[in-house]
């Protein structure tokens, strides 16, 4: 790598973390540190008149210029571009020397970072590479070895041996949630119905208990509980989400993903990660949550990975 | 009972079928036979602007004055009238024992039939308890012992010892397909795509190799596989089928409410019932379809067991 090709970077770097329902934009000084951020509700379904160009423009209007990198669903089939699933197992290295280049009529180059897929069950995740980076960026001095859990819409339960992705698999359990509690003859409840930590416990109770059957051979306990008035309707969604929570942890522990010998690294919203340790006390599994706003370390990493970052001020070789 | 009480009762039968979206009624001839037979959309949603009465009224009209029993969802919380749920153990001679009498302003009295309550689970159904009784009808005899299972919106696994009821599970599995397939990420494709039976088999297969961690663990597969181009999108309506009905059987054979020594007698449409059969091929399970139009059986079944019916000319003491 020549002097004359560093020199030709600019400093500094933009970062998009672009999903379905949210666009964020980070600005980085050059050692990494986010100097501003913005949030905006353009996701990639709900676009402004002048769609993913406007979207982007606003993102980062007034911010001096710098190397951009996106992840998320901006790479989807949907997205501005779509992007290649990269198969398991995957590093860092691989994501960066697998970085799809948009280039905008301004003159602009986007880096879109892939998606991973593992071959083996098959599973997919888009977005969710780069907090996995961001996460594993923590770990730099040794290579790193765990599960990590990232609760959603869409949980990801992953495996990492020595700081690479080897596998994954993904629980529909906030989907499920939402339909069942909106659409189904378990919802009902007022929208505002308060967290009932009772009815939570008793749900991730029986989804425990459900053993073997698992959770979906109970889930019109809901239902027969109410009428029975042992559980008040607006009680009904906290039972809901416990016997979900707590099938998606029986369902981790079953399936091997997960054992009580170690702990758990979880990244994700700071309600919904204390809402699965609560349920994981009841399995005896140790859930710990790291630091939000992971994404904007892992789309740092990937962009250091790949050499858009300028460390002219550090890198340059004396003569 | 006396000769004058007899006599006091009107000849022949009407039953009601009257569940969410439907009303059937059936009017009978003194042995039972079902002499005319209505099928109605006035189900307890979707009534006609006079209401259950005029609903009623229509399904009704024209026909010789009899004795009136009514199963189904018109028990219900929002029928015409709630009756109680029984607690298992519970037989033909219990609910015919527990019947709610409601008089019309006609001078007509409506006998419904009350639900059934698994208290041990607790689980509870409205209408299936009719169609068990017509089951059991066709074994009177011997007391019958074995499993049964209703297929459908709400899936019924039910436990007969010696032609008791002791026992009932319920699977949401109808009510869960059509949420995933209209409403979430899984869904998308054509209304019309037709059965893919390689699809649904690999969907049961899928389901029974899920173990102990159970389908909603590969559940996201669906999405995975289109990704792939492993299953195309007219085919994911029938691996999502597979899938789901196969977790029942699974669900229900680590539950212990089957296994493949007995064979399951099975209640439903012919359709659906041909579904779950091509599925407990892969585990090794035996399911046998009952005759259709069994909740006709089953009405008349409890109105003789409870005296509804005027057997006079066969029953009347000789002096």
């Amino acid at each position: 790598m020549t002097n004359a090709i560093l020199h030709q970077r600019r400093p500094g770097l933009i970062g998009l973390d672009w999903g379905t329902t949210h666009l964020r934009a980070y600005r980085y000084g050059d050692a990494g540190t986010v100097l501003e951020s913005r949030a905006l509700s353009y996701g990639i379904r709900q676009l402004p008149s002048g769609g993913f160009t406007q979207a982007f423009e606003e993102a980062t209007a007034s911010w001096p210029e710098a190397p951009v990198i996106a992840c998320g669903m901006v790479g989807s089939r949907n997205g501005w571009c779509e992007t290649p699933y990269i198969d398991t197992p995957a590093d860092v290295s691989r994501l960066a020397h697998a970085l799809t280049l948009l280039s905008l009529p301004d003159g602009r180059t986007l880096h879109l970072v892939s998606g991973l897929r593992d071959p083996e069950r098959p599973d997919v995740m888009r977005g969710e590479e780069t907090q996995i980076l961001g996460v594993l960026a923590q770990h730099t001095d040794v290579p790193w070895s765990g599960t990590l859990l990232l609760p959603g819409t869409h949980s990801k339960w992953v495996r990492i041996t020595e700081s690479v992705v080897t596998g994954f698999a993904t629980m529909m359990t906030g989907e499920l949630y939402g339909l069942l509690s909106r659409h189904s003859i378990l919802g009902g409840a007022p929208a505002d119905a308060a967290h009932d930590d009772a009815a939570f416990q008793q749900g991730v109770r029986a989804a425990r208990d459900s053993g073997a059957a698992g959770a979906l051979s109970i889930l019109f306990s809901a239902r027969a509980l109410m009428l029975d008035g042992a559980l008040t309707s607006d009680a009904v969604p906290s039972y809901l989400s416990g016997l979900l929570i707590g099938d998606e942890l029986r369902a981790a522990i079953a399936a091997g993903w997960a054992d009580a010998a170690l702990p758990v690294q979880m990244v994700g919203s700071m309600a919904l990660c204390q809402r699965y340790a609560d349920a994981a006390g009841v399995f005896g599994l140790r859930l710990r949550q790291a630091p939000e706003n992971i994404t904007a370390q892992g789309l740092w990493r990937v962009a250091a990975a790949a050499g858009l970052i300028d460390h002219a001020s550090t890198r340059v070789p004396t003569p």
